[in-house]
């Protein structure tokens, strides 16, 4: 067991404790050109699953998926101002091909609207023509000068989808299902709760009119943005010319939106529910939900019985391992499925083989029961249940007592200066106080929640007019 | 009726033929940037049934998904000599990033052998650790001069496996098991017959000691290289330093594979398959297995009953569309729905419709016959399944009635400056015979079956002696 003190604590250093995890448990590696990730098969299948998942529920909503090029002509990455100034630093760019040196340089993709919608200007005419809803699952660039692996990488795997409608009410509803739809994947499969909400001007896309965001809380008390829907109004039809012919025969821009949800995912999935043992995995997206360790590994009866268990959960659509492995001990074994973060271990023991009983470990409670060998197909599913639903309630108590109401700056300061954590406070929605706060402690705007009520109050910072309780914290 | 003098004749012109099929379809259209190619909504519902199929075919055979980086640094590239000297001038080079220029420049993966074994260098000390069974699907790009939709364009969407294994005897039978997955494929799912078979050193991958692949053949008498599979033998493994300890606990270098299958496979589907109508999409592999069309769209009694049909086929697991829009004619959707393949039309009228029976139109055999509706759901699933085995028989036929033995020179060269088509001829396995065969035929070898015999012949060039007959085309 010597290996386990190689883990970092959370406590002592999440960063350090955070890598770790990553590398030790298989998930993912750094590429050889900076700030590059290699997912790994268990990293991988967790994105599967999430891809598998959330892929249904978009084709559930009647949006296609397509593929679009990698690469776009800087002149197309060019034509909407604010898209460009936000993108530029960010840009990886092909000068040569086929070792000649390219009149007109190609931007790796950093998103795709401007290589998708000279394609719908082309598709667009009339309203008979609209809704177009079209989604992609790609890789994108964004040069970032510091990486941390799955949280913020040069290439990084996602989603993307890109709607354009008739009228802004269809266009802003597509915003809102989008967030809903991730809310949902956030909730239900990876048990991770947030506050879906809109952000601030200063921290809108570049190129949208609104940006909608489901906003997470990790352990070390910073904020991470879990994915973003825009609303892009007729900003890009405009710079485009997307225009149809509407009923009453008037022409008119499309109103657009685009979404996405990226492997950043995995990184909070990570964090929030790791513990100092390593990754804990909610069942619903857990790669391996079940793993059985025969105590004995030489031993044919453990064998035969732990084939009849697995086979026997498999069928009830369990995702069961069985490791039986014959050159490491049961010891090692519990210690790297505990830092794979697999929600289920059946230890299986001579002893208890003639007892007809079997010890159960589940890894979000850390706590070991035994069970009957013939309750165990019947009992697993539901318990696999059961953890999920705790993973969420443990994750919702966080998030609950580490959400902080803030009626003075003093206070504001001193949260951000010590546990952190999310702050509600009126904000004037003046962009200079915005600028100041962060600053000073930080902490940035993280959204306006969408439950969030009309109230009077004064702004945290300036004492002006506030009409809203904002989300602030610092963030990843 | 008029739109369909549009679509040229396969016989005056197939290439003509092939990009208005391509993009009249909405199966794909070219990117602005040369090359490049959007494989739309309909087109890239065909690549998602064949990712699906395909997937689930490696996961059964123990391969495990993952993701490597798309940038690979020149240096890693350079490594393997051969791979290098093949792929040096297709490279497309990213040389600024965030607005700098790179100290290296960074190549867009055309393949990813140099980037993912250096992984497999740090993962494999010891036999235990083998083998190691990894797939990756993603983007690819190689700088061609003359591209064509699907057939070759410069990124395209593959799966590559990779494999490192013991002894050549391993990787020598995952070669051939990645080859038979993808016969199966081709065969079983595109009804696309063809020739497995080993490539001649002149044909191989740069960097491999042998090459299997699975050769298809064109209505047009060209051959299509379908896929392939590499055997790498130690070549990477002694590049990258990939070693283990075997049993006995010598050091040895692995053996190593790698295989992919690309999106050019819907270029075969489209070839082999289409008619002057047209795509026709065999039913396992069509988005739209069967499409409703109720002949007047302002009917009510002929959209409920639509909607009836379309549940109930749906429930047996049908890949149902009913297309009522109101403003277009029957014919015309009828001209659409034949344009984009679709296997089965049900055309419902309202005087059919009370005597209880339907017009079922098959696309393949372009034979309507009229069913009672309450047979429909029954008889449909099985119709599909016929259809299937009917486009698997047609292409088969074509493939060997158009596969000509040559004994001599001049037969040979009349085939190929006439009809073309797949030749099986003795060939001495001298790569001087095969360069002037192919500078005055235009044809290559494309194959050797796994199934052919050793006999006593005389090469069809030269008339040295001769063990084996190979395949000869011409390809894309």
């Amino acid at each position: 067991m010597a290996k386990r003190e190689a883990l970092p604590t959370r406590e002592a250093n999440f960063s350090s404790w955070y890598n770790t995890v990553v590398k030790g448990a298989g998930l993912a590696d750094y590429g050889p050109a900076r700030g590059t990730m290699v997912i790994r098969p268990y990293g991988y299948a967790i994105w599967e699953n999430i891809v598998s998942e959330m892929d249904s529920r978009i084709k559930v909503a009647g949006v296609e998926n397509a593929y679009f090029p990698l690469f776009i002509p800087m002149n197309l990455l060019e034509k909407e101002t604010q898209h460009i100034e936000g993108f530029a630093p960010h840009l990886a760019v092909v000068t040569h091909g086929g070792g000649k040196e390219l009149k007109e340089p190609l931007a790796v993709r950093p998103t795709s609207e401007t290589i998708m919608y000279p394609f719908y200007k082309d598709w667009i005419h009339s309203w008979r023509d609209l809704p177009v809803k079209i989604n992609q699952w790609n890789n994108v660039v964004r040069w970032e000068l510091r990486t941390t692996l799955f949280l913020r990488t040069m290439e990084f795997l996602w989603q993307e989808g890109h709607t354009a409608h008739a009228t802004h009410d269809e266009s802003w509803s597509e915003v809102m299902r989008a967030i809903k739809m991730y809310e949902g994947v956030y909730r239900d499969y990876l048990a991770i709760p947030g506050y879906a909400g809109v952000k601030s001007a200063s921290e809108r896309f570049a190129g949208a009119d609104d940006t909608a965001t489901y906003e997470t809380l990790m352990p070390d008390g910073k904020a991470l943005q879990g994915c973003t829907a825009h609303d892009l109004g007729q900003n890009f039809s405009k710079a485009f010319g997307i225009s149809f012919l509407d009923k009453s025969g008037q022409e008119e821009f499309a109103w657009q939106t685009s979404w996405g949800f990226t492997t950043r995912s995995i990184g909070a999935l990570i964090m929030v529910h790791g513990d100092n043992k390593g990754l804990r995995l909610p069942p619903r997206i857990a790669p391996i939900q079940t793993v059985i360790v025969p105590v004995h590994a030489e031993s044919e009866a453990l064998s035969i019985q732990s084939k009849q268990i697995a086979e026997a959960l498999s069928q009830q659509g369990v995702r069961v391992k069985i490791d039986d492995r014959d050159n490491k001990t049961a010891g090692t074994k519990y210690y790297e499925w505990e830092l794979k973060g697999v929600p289920i271990r059946l230890e299986l023991g001579e002893r208890e083989l003639s007892s007809g009983t079997v010890t159960v470990y589940r890894r979000d409670t850390d706590e070991r029961q035994t069970m009957n060998i013939a309750d165990v197909t019947e009992v697993l599913p539901q318990l696999l249940e059961d953890i999920q639903t705790n993973m969420l309630r443990q994750a919702e108590e966080f998030l609950a007592s580490n959400t902080h109401d803030a009626t003075d700056y003093d206070t504001f300061k001193s949260i951000m200066s010590s546990s952190r954590g999310m702050i509600r406070a009126f904000w004037c929605e003046n962009a200079a106080c915005e600028e100041v706060i962060k600053a000073e402690t930080k902490a940035s705007t993280r959204c306006l929640p969408f439950d969030s009520e009309e109230e009077q109050g004064e702004c945290v910072k300036c004492g002006e007019k506030a009409t809203h309780r904002w989300i602030f914290a610092q963030s990843y």
